[in-house]
């Protein structure tokens, strides 16, 4: 056995496909954003703008979500202590739960150290009490739905992306006394396309199914309060679960699900993910409050951000470069390569000062590598026409087609 | 299906034990913890005091800890944005990454959301890289190394707690030719006991395995600059992957591991659970920089911890409390009776003032539940009176058993 040597070759297989990924070193601009600094050479930090945060809405720099950090920094401390149940069971996370559940128009919520978590605690937990439980899963859910999905060790179907047919085929194959939860996104974040919801809970009430949507990609954003895709649908009420983030729209970090009280408390009770981990920082906590607070009330946000979206999008049809039929606040752009989607990203930040990362396996499926823009209420019009002009002339020096 | 009454018979399961977990509501008081503001009752905040928080050296208040997340907070904001690959790396990541490789003695380390994230990551993914991998662990290893082993997939066996014989009677009993690791932790925290890790490591030796431990309730305590106990007993060099917590002796919030840049590289860019999550706050991650500098040089906060923690466990022994026998800072009492320790926690919250949770199952094994204190340098010998004398009232008037 030479371990040196199997670690050696799992790097090599990353190097050889060109998909090893060098994380880029950056500090973003409070107030400023989206601008920050790049250290990437030898000199000093560099001026860049920021292309592919997930802080869609800036909240990360909003005064009120600072403000609120700083007193809970200066009234409670640092950290939490614990886990929710030794010591780390702060008054600000008890707030924000019952914050979340109003927003989302359920009974409770319950928080976690990150949605990545919050979907792998419970996914796989949910499944575990539900004896013999069959998961139905859209193709395309994300690595944490999966995580969790095969953490629970019970059946999984997977149904073409938003395929209905496909899901009722694989539903109406199974047992009717068999347990059923249909899990799946709203905003589907490399694409940025939506779940035909309704119609997905139409397929629940007819095979009593439960259902799971992780609407990460879309709180905070969509629906009149930000409730996200099943606010804005009218949905959330036919949903079993809602689970989402407190590090994009909101700006933070964290993540959460909102349910009946019942499954809440079976979460809380029987999720080693929960149950076993330190509290998010009662800092983090207190920033998540102000920005949910905020956001319940404030539209400016959401349509600075979906107007720079839509502005963005036409700007580079206009250019002919291939953006994707995306119907939401992503603006992803097709390569196809991952040598040279990175190669383009390498340039734009090298070149350009703008950055976006390429996106490759796993996060995309192999051949479909892609840019991923996510403008916002704080990208200019100006940035984006120098961006448009950047990529038409990278795309043209990489002798990369351009439509007509 | 009636998934209703599945939910309600796991609950009334927990409260037919007498395992239902309440979480108390509290706030501590910066600059003046253990103090701390209990929300339970209808009369407003009451005064406590803390006894069973992880943050063991009260860093989570220390001034140069909320000094310097105050600055990262005005310099870059609240939240990360993004994963490590996407946007989210700043250069505190990058610079607490190599401050951890050098406390621990490593050429590389990595951080996650979270101690339990870390060990869940990388044990599952260590395993997965690794074909046919055999897991050997500790029979009192935390859930979320066995979380991580469980999703690995991969084989375990299961040693007698740190009984050497054992475990070299499963090691020899294995394939040369097969890949193995041993995973254990430092400090048990439940009972306060620490492994043999220099015999641990002969073993390894012997059969050519990989080792892995888990130093989160040892990090920053022990050893002369906060190494942990691979630091006191000069071990690091002979562990493969060991792994920590930013949130309990550090006072803030997250994980890491440590180890070769080759493994790093690997757990970095195969582990779901590291590549698919929005990275640390920034402001997380610039207080456990503050806090690991300090406590690389300051041996203030552990030796007055040890003070705190031996003195209490000799009035629990003088007073005939049935004090477990534990090596560490950790003072665990044992009740043996899950409503017991709940009552008697209930009380001492109630009528003293002192918080200290009850610890059931599965946090312990059932039959083993017990109260643990974790005395710090900030809790006075009047606290440790007060508290022994309250403790000694109510367990005679449970008409429970002191030593004479």
């Amino acid at each position: 056995m030479n371990y040196e040597h199997i670690f050696d070759q799992a790097i090599e297989r990353l190097h050889s496909e060109g998909r090893y990924r060098v994380f880029i070193d950056i500090l973003r601009n409070k107030g400023a954003y989206p601008n920050a600094r790049c250290f990437a050479g030898h000199n000093g930090p560099k001026p860049i703008t920021v292309w592919c945060s997930n802080d869609y809405l800036a909240m990360g720099q909003h005064p009120k979500v600072i403000e609120a950090m700083e007193e809970a920094l200066h009234d409670v401390g640092a950290g939490s202590g614990g886990t929710r149940n030794i010591g780390g069971n702060t008054h600000y996370h008890i707030e924000l739960e019952s914050e979340l559940a109003d927003l989302l128009g359920k009974e409770g919520a319950l928080l976690f150290t990150s949605g990545y978590v919050s979907n792998d605690a419970t996914l796989s937990t949910l499944a575990k009490l539900l004896p013999g439980c069959v998961i139905f899963s859209d193709e395309l859910n994300h690595a944490s739905m999966i995580a969790g999905i095969r953490n629970s060790g019970c059946e999984k179907k997977v149904f073409r992306h938003n395929d209905l047919e496909h899901l009722e085929e694989l539903l109406a194959a199974t047992d009717p006394e068999t347990p059923k939860l249909i899990a799946f996104e709203s905003v589907y974040s490399m694409d940025g396309d939506i779940a035909p919801i309704h119609a997905i809970c139409d397929l629940a009430d007819k095979y009593n199914a439960l259902t799971y949507i992780d609407e990460v990609h879309a709180v905070g954003m969509y629906g009149p309060r930000g409730g996200g895709i099943t606010d804005r649908d009218e949905a959330a009420h036919r949903i079993d679960i809602i689970e989402g983030t407190l590090g994009k729209a909101f700006g933070v970090m964290g993540g959460y699900i909102a349910a009946d009280q019942k499954v809440i408390d079976c979460i809380r009770s029987y999720a080693p993910g929960f149950i076993f981990t330190t509290s998010l920082s009662p800092v983090l906590v207190a920033g998540v409050l102000a920005s949910v607070k905020h956001l319940k009330s404030s539209n400016e946000e959401r349509e600075g951000q979906q107007r720079s979206a839509a502005m963005l999008k036409q700007m580079f049809r206009d250019a002919g470069l291939p953006v994707m039929n995306s119907t939401t606040h992503i603006v992803p752009l097709m390569v196809g390569d991952p040598v040279k989607a990175k190669a383009i990203s390498d340039i734009l930040l090298a070149e350009y000062g703008a950055y976006v990362q390429p996106i490759n396996f796993p996060t995309v499926p192999r051949g479909t590598e892609r840019l991923r823009f996510t403008p916002g209420p704080a990208h200019t019009e100006e940035m984006m026409r120098e961006l448009t002009g950047a990529l038409v002339e990278i795309w043209e020096r990489m002798e990369m087609k351009l439509a007509a």
